[in-house]
């Protein structure tokens, strides 16, 4: 571990970007070194991504040196690569307050500073954006603007990326896209793209030579610079013509340079230098080392990708005893997942590149050709799976709620048009915290439930996840959905027989005569502590009644609930436009009751980052919001 | 024009794949032109799509020749190229009914027949879904079982293709891609990929001599069937060492062979023959012609995409006199665009590969520089819109409501978090009609109202449709969703000069005192005819309010209707299930009103294809369904 005391003299001298463009080319390995250094300080004091910001430091730095930067965009692909950025852009003494509630955004946020282009919490779109802002620097006439997107090698297998790199082909602009390859996205990259580019790296002598050359030159005074700019130009469409297989960038009429060592600082800032100004579409192939500069990183990226706080001497993770802990939601559908899939021979696992994250890794350890990455792609993941489940398979695909949305045609028209018994299982589901806005899970109930053919559900606790699996995937229940939330659940001894529940029948926990709450999923909890304070503190008697399932509705205990109470709360962990509260609205409507019905979940607004117990605070939707709304009057 | 009398001796002869496989493969070219003349004759009667199947007559006859179907999988990608397929599939007699209510299915529809063996509405998911089928063969140990996807040029430019073909390349298979490459989408193709796959054919010279040799080496004897394989196989590793470039597709571990003649049968027969059991995934690419063998047609394939009734000798298509008629909302909108844009220079539109259908192609034709056809590739289309937006452009983003879905974390993600002025042009909203459950945009507005910071419209006319376009476009009115049919309006005299609607303000059409209906977007017209019969048959006062603004909702006019009616009717031509009625149930809890409410719209379930009448009718939006809710004590 690097112990000297870095004394940060030229990044203290760096305010804006505007301040490193001042230096000379020969003190950015000083610059790097110190930024590394404050990236991994800041880190292990305040936890957040890690190894994939320690791996674009040279490029940060050579990208702001070169470029004109807020007047030149550049376009993050994901952006927990950017705390380099942030640190060089004004955010540096703010950045201890990183991912914490009001303080700075966990992803670059055009709301936070001018630095930051674009939305970037979901991989792959940046070729798209940056394309997309290159087209109107054209049409307002900004000739001198320049656009550069950042694009790691993982988040290329996302479709999106593809059909970005297409339409650049064929509509005029200057974009130059850099393609950050550390062969990982969050876990190890996989697919052919992963292939391709590394096949393109053993057979880069043409162009190295060829960039070589026109430099070599260029520095000569044998070419000037648009002399030189045609001869690579030149260089390209010989070799096009030549070659018998292309290159598929070059293939799409987009220039192609590199690879090149994406940590060579100075080297880096010559070729940007030399290329940016080019004309048409240009891609520039990076090889870089996800958590470059910090040993225990370099050697376990996926672990160090947010690590939790570690000490940045002895590169020690300081990691809380857990063991009395309830377990993650994660681990019990990893866990259940092996078990079931033990019994049942037609189980497979999908998973859209987060095998650790959402714990499908354990399945992939155990039965290795049953568990497929599929790489940054949801569509696929949803459609393989309908592929699967057509010829008879049981595929449990796990996606993250919020990237769930990406495969939402895929769920309608290649799952549930079908009535094909894939299991969805979404984690990350509901309010997660620190990630913020484009990461909570809050929109699933809304969009799923006007789907036809779905079942879907969401357990209280880790008992009923096992369960609700368990159901799923018994023969003949069709496509059905499982949301649960990131982080742990409430039970300590969670595993428990696995045995069948009754599609669409929900239960009463609790009962209660002036008020009926209904509930969705683990929120329950919470709301169950909130009834239990209300009843002791305003004398309320109150039943709780878990829904289970939003799909299909429990009328019978519908039917119960509005013929005998006047006033119904329900509490859920999602949007209330459209969701679970609304559900039991139509119901109650189509039914002819008309009992007060106050709905307790996320508002019509994107909710910013913090921990989960201050978001729920902030939505009214923890012990005490729920509390409060109990002890209301109903009646306005 | 072909006008011998086909007998169809040997079409007469085909009622299954089976019977065609029992043909000499001589005999393979007469079935082709039976078919094709087959095809022919049933559309020009009943209209459909045809210029798509025209092109795949051959690859359809050798595929069922020489895989063993229905066991072996053939996954059409857009089922419109498949009525081949289907008249080969033993509905040659039903074909009449093609399209028509309780009829043959639009899209090939695994309800329908075991030869059809996934949804293809929406293009792209082939290699998604046929690759899930091949790892379910290898998992049921079913080694003999073959999968073909076959998908257009088109196709390819959605990222799932993508995807899959990222995926397919790193995941045990054996699966056949046949990229059946005619250069058109609905209209031409575009984009990267494109040029790709002409500069591919530019340089097969390699690939067919290889292919050709050891076809050579195997009939003299000199190889069997497995080293002719090996052969290959060696041949593929030997060219990717040397080549110093590389063919994308084997550069992803994907065996590329070709390109060939798509309609030459017997050669096409021959070559699936020698390939279809070589390991590995692998692909086929085909050079078709798209109206194949119909002069029209291949003169002008996009206008015969789905050109109605024609005669079949003479190609003149018979188009009804419209010029009486209300105009389309189309082209209502493409002409307002193209005003619009003549005013407001920052408007630029965008259309994911159906320019013509919305009519985007007006735009492009008068300023071709501020139109872009983006390939089909809606989740581009959207974010590319975003990045436009961020730069200062007003882009009209029009997608069709069902392909939307696509785009929906792009929506969200891309435009709405970051409040961005995108127009979303929602083209074919509600019930489409003959193109059935995959075409229907019934889902737009259950799926969007959830959205924060959305604006969302739908014109009950023309005029409406002008106006919401105009005010969409005005500084400050953040990203805007306009929905509305396919179809004619209502109006003859629409144009109008431009004025803006206050957002979020509807209109009270009609008074009335017994009864509240709320409408959104044109059923609006059905449901004002549905209260004029229900007053004068029932005596009833209805009064009639067009909501325009799902979001946000008009609160004044909400309070006014909360106030005055005891009973609500909502009307929307989308699904009731947390859709427009939704919102006013929802209103309602919120501000403590308890009227009865009734919801007219789509039920719970996928809706099958014909006439919009009929659909409406089915689904009780029709006069008389809503005239019948209206006459009906509201109370059970």
């Amino acid at each position: 571990m690097d112990t000297d005391l870095t004394t940060y003299s030229l990044l203290n001298s760096i305010t804006t970007p505007e301040d490193l463009r001042k230096l000379r080319v020969e003190q950015l390995p000083e610059v790097c070194k110190e930024l590394r250094q404050d990236i991994i300080e800041e880190v292990a004091r305040n936890p957040g991504h890690f190894a994939a910001s320690l791996g674009t430091v040279e490029l940060t730095v050579a990208l702001h040196y070169v470029y004109n930067t807020p007047y030149d965009r550049i376009v993050w692909d994901v952006g927990h690569q950017a705390y380099g950025h942030k640190i060089l852009t004004g955010r540096r003494d703010a950045f201890s307050t990183n991912r914490r509630f009001k303080g700075i955004k966990p992803f670059p946020s055009p709301e936070e500073s001018e630095y930051d282009t674009f939305a970037c919490g979901h991989a792959s779109n940046s070729i798209s954006a940056a394309l997309g802002m290159c087209v109107a620097a054209r049409q307002k006439g900004e000739t001198d603007r320049r656009v550069v997107a950042v694009i790691g090698d993982g988040s290329m297998s996302g479709g999106l990326a593809f059909e970005g790199l297409n339409n650049a082909s064929s509509t005029p602009n200057d974009l130059l896209i850099i393609l950050n390859d550390n062969d990982m996205a969050i876990d190890r990259s996989v697919g052919g793209m992963k292939q391709y580019l590394f096949n393109l790296t053993t057979s880069n002598r043409y162009n190295q030579l060829r960039f070589k050359m026109s430099r070599i030159l260029f520095k000569m005074g044998i070419l000037n610079e648009e002399r030189r700019k045609a001869l690579i130009r030149f260089a390209n469409s010989l070799k096009s013509m030549a070659a018998q297989q292309q290159n598929i960038f070059e293939g799409m009429n987009i220039r192609y340079f590199g690879p090149i060592d994406g940590h060579d600082v100075k080297n880096l800032a010559r070729v940007l230098h030399d290329i940016k100004d080019l004309k048409g579409p240009k891609i520039l192939h990076l090889h870089t080392t996800k958590g470059k500069g910090f040993e225990p990183a370099e050697k376990d990226p996926g672990v160090w990708h947010a690590p939790g706080k570690f000490n940045p001497d002895t590169g020690e993770r300081i990691l809380a005893d857990t063991s009395h802990l309830p377990p993650l939601y994660q681990d019990v559908f990893g866990e259940t997942l092996v078990e079931l899939a033990r019994q049942n021979p037609r189980i497979v696992g999908v998973t859209p590149a987060m095998p650790t994250g959402c714990s499908m890794n354990k399945l992939m350890e155990t039965m290795p050709d049953r568990a497929f990455d599929v790489g940054i792609a949801e569509g696929h993941a949803a459609t393989f799976s309908g592929g699967m489940a057509k010829e008879g398979l049981q595929p449990f695909c796990n996606i993250y709620s919020s990237f769930m949305q990406r495969a939402y045609d895929n769920v309608i028209h290649d799952i549930a048009l079908l009535r094909l018994p894939v299991v969805l299982c979404l984690d990350r589901a509901g309010l997660v915290g620190e990630d913020g806005p484009t990461h909570h899970g809050v929109f699933d109930l809304a969009y799923f439930r006007p789907i036809p053919n779905l079942t879907i559900a969401s357990p209280l606790d880790e008992h009923e996840l096992r369960r609700l699996m368990y159901t799923a995937q018994l023969p003949d229940k069709g496509p059905f959905v499982i949301r649960y939330p990131r982080g742990r659940g409430v039970l300590l001894d969670w595993r428990c027989p696995l045995e069948e529940i009754p599609v669409g029948k929900g239960r009463r926990l609790k009962d209660g005569t002036d008020i009926a709450v209904v509930t969705l999923g683990p929120i329950g909890n919470i709301a169950a502590r909130a009834i239990a304070r209300a009843e002791k503190e305003q004398g309320l008697s109150i039943a709780h009644y878990d829904l289970r399932f939003l799909k299909p509705l429990d009328e019978e205990m519908l039917h119960e609930i509005g013929q005998r109470f006047q006033r119904i709360v329900t509490v859920e962990d999602g949007v209330i436009s459209g969701g679970m509260g609304s559900a039991v609205l139509e119901f109650m409507a189509d039914h002819g009751y008309k009992p007060d019905v106050r709905r307790i979940g996320v508002p019509d607004q994107f909710i910013e980052h913090g921990t989960v117990a201050e978001l729920y605070h902030l939505c009214g939707m923890d012990e005490e919001g729920i509390c409060h709304q109990l002890s209301m009057n109903n009646r306005q």
